[in-house]
């Protein structure tokens, strides 16, 4: 077998800029470089490049272009999401329902308003990660404004039924509009893991506030999207110019916002062909998994899960010695997310699925992209069982 | 003369990316992009180039890596010092003190602020755009936590006395010691238009938080720098992963911080030569249009203000008709922050120097960059009397 010096199995950390993506932003640095905001032609050159990637982004979600607002990551969209629509409505009322599952872009600025005096529900999902509609629908009341959850989950690769949930709460939005309960119900998701493989259509879907991000999609690093159903009014956690409505203010990052517009509509083009590609690698790969290494077990469910998504527990030994050992055969893996890589506690994710510590602290995340083969996967397979056996010689942990 | 199509006075808007930056960024979208907070070789080359332009940033202000905090922009670094540095300490003071010609990004978090039962001065400048140290020194009480001054005006680059206001303000911090008044008093700067021509030694300049960001210094937009000192805390405003020391989540964007970094390097080596090449510019600029442009006045300081500014009122007409002529000669200008440039109001910065509306609505700031000639500016000499002329004929606006 002709080695690799290097596999990565860690898209959902971060994915590579995609070539075409870096070529659509080379012109925005040095050549059409002015400040969108200003009144000549180098501002409306500039202007008219990031309301063309607005364009794109909105055609690709269902959404018109004043529905879409640009940050500076994922984690921004989240938070404006999130502090945003539970402030501007905590008038009309303060109950907030989200998962126990979510990234903690979502978790944290739920659990900062929950200090605050706001009241949330952090839902447990099942066994496998699932979300029920009636679950969330039992959950909801009169004064509830907002619901986030997220589409796919970053570390299980779970996704979530999301058009049924939108349905759901669109049926309560009608009854409270029957019974004159003027509180408004927000639905957001974070559609971060998501945007590769999934519908990202807003209306289909049935929500009204959805975070994205470049860094996930083979587009660039440190720029954001917020999709904000028209009528919906969020209090920005950024106060300054009037860009993005008022609602995110900065000098606009053209090269960011051209090359995010660029990547979704490759990402969201090729996503049908490229899903079926990875799952069918994805299957052999868990199959392999499973069947040549005794105590490996999935995490999340079987096929409600991202095309490019592994998530196993190695009983008896842990994930962080699994990733150096990996590391050292020139494969990149990961235990969970990366953003949360510097506490070796274990991942809040496998925790909730109900496992025990010793789940929890033995997963591993490997997680397929554009580039992966099943040449990869068989390298992978020829290295893996003898590093768990390894291992498990030398582990403190009793394997049962 | 040999006309140029485009001429760009406009600098203080945005700068166009170095070619050197671009050049640098390069390799960190599509070979070295890993997840920085990824335990694998590809985490740790991303995480090697973000902590090299940490470093990078740090040595050219004199601070510790530990003290850099990356985040999306100027405005995000603003507002994190003014909301977060309020915030953490506001159990021991609710007293904020700024002056009436800050960036947006700084008066808006202010007057959030004060609607929040902080209570803010905003401090009136002189008729030439300066504030006085006594003035600060006479504003502070023993309940004031924050102190919040633009190091050079985006709009009339008036450059203020941080150094002097930072030696006043770390005597009173003495006195409070002595006198056991547990209260913080930290001094934050804007200086994302002083980056370019001013030094940034934060041990000199004697503050506390610093901002920075590219998009002013010929690097990358959606990229800010907030220097914060050791042993201050911030409460974020973004809430998420452990990144950047917990105060600022997100994943990390290495191509934008390692061009900035590069950008901040080049800036600062160059900025003495650059400096004294575009002040001569500048002040042959400043004093061709006060000889030959009957009523125009100069706004801001003649000599205390950054070497790329020129900001006039041309009384008896409006800027924006300005604008829009010398647009058709190919000449990009602004009346004031490009930021604000979707409402027509008066510039807020030109009325705090206690000149009329009239002034303040025929206002034009002309920005000089590196790129910037002398055959440039004879052209607009050329172009832009003829302009008011036809302008004062046509104008509404009576002219004294």
């Amino acid at each position: 077998m002709n080695l690799k010096k290097t596999i990565y199995f860690d898209y959902a950390a971060t994915t590579y800029t995609d070539r075409r993506v870096v070529h659509a932003m080379k012109p925005y640095f040095s050549h059409i470089f002015g400040n969108a905001g200003s009144l000549h032609q180098f501002g409306r050159k500039a202007k008219l490049a990031l309301e063309k990637a607005r364009q794109q982004v909105a055609d690709l979600i269902g959404a018109a272009t004043d529905e879409i607002i640009f940050t500076g990551s994922g984690t921004e969209s989240d938070n404006l999401a999130i502090l945003g629509a539970a402030k501007a409505y905590k008038q009309k009322g303060q109950h907030l329902i989200t998962s126990n599952i979510e990234h903690k872009a979502v978790l944290n600025p739920m659990k900062k308003l929950s200090q605050e005096g706001f009241e949330v529900d952090f839902l447990k999902v099942d066994y496998e990660g699932l979300l029920a509609v009636d679950q969330i629908q039992q959950a909801i009341n009169n004064k509830t404004t907002l619901v986030s959850v997220i589409y796919a989950s970053n570390e299980i690769g779970v996704i979530q039924p999301i058009a049924e949930i939108g349905k759901m709460i669109k049926e309560i939005r009608a009854k409270r509009k029957e019974n004159a309960i003027d509180v408004p119900l927000i639905f957001h998701i974070d559609a971060c893991q998501a945007a590769g493989y999934l519908s990202l259509d807003v209306n289909n879907l049935g929500v009204d506030l959805l975070t994205l991000n470049g860094s996930k999609i083979y587009g660039p690093k440190g720029v954001g999207v917020l999709y904000v159903r028209k009528g919906i009014m969020l209090e920005p956690i950024i106060l300054g110019g009037d860009q993005e409505g008022g609602v995110r203010p900065g000098t606009e990052n053209i090269p960011g916002t051209v090359g995010l517009g660029i990547a979704l509509d490759i990402a969201q083009k090729i996503r049908q062909e490229e899903s079926n590609r990875e799952k069918s690698l994805r299957d052999y790969f868990i199959r392999r998994l499973i069947d040549e290494i005794p105590g490996v077990v999935l995490n999340g469910h079987a096929t409600k899960r991202l095309p490019n998504n592994i998530n196993i527990s190695v009983l008896g030994i842990e994930g962080e010695a699994m990733l150096l050992w990996l590391d050292k055969y020139g494969i990149a893996a990961s235990t969970g997310s990366a953003c949360d890589s510097r506490h070796l506690e274990p991942s809040h994710v496998i925790l909730a699925l109900g496992k025990s510590h010793e789940y929890a602290h033995g997963s591993l995340r490997l997680t397929l992209g554009r580039k992966t083969t099943k040449r990869e996967i068989d390298y992978f397979m020829n290295v893996f069982p003898k590093i768990v056996r390894q291992l498990r010689k030398i582990s403190t942990i009793k394997h049962e």
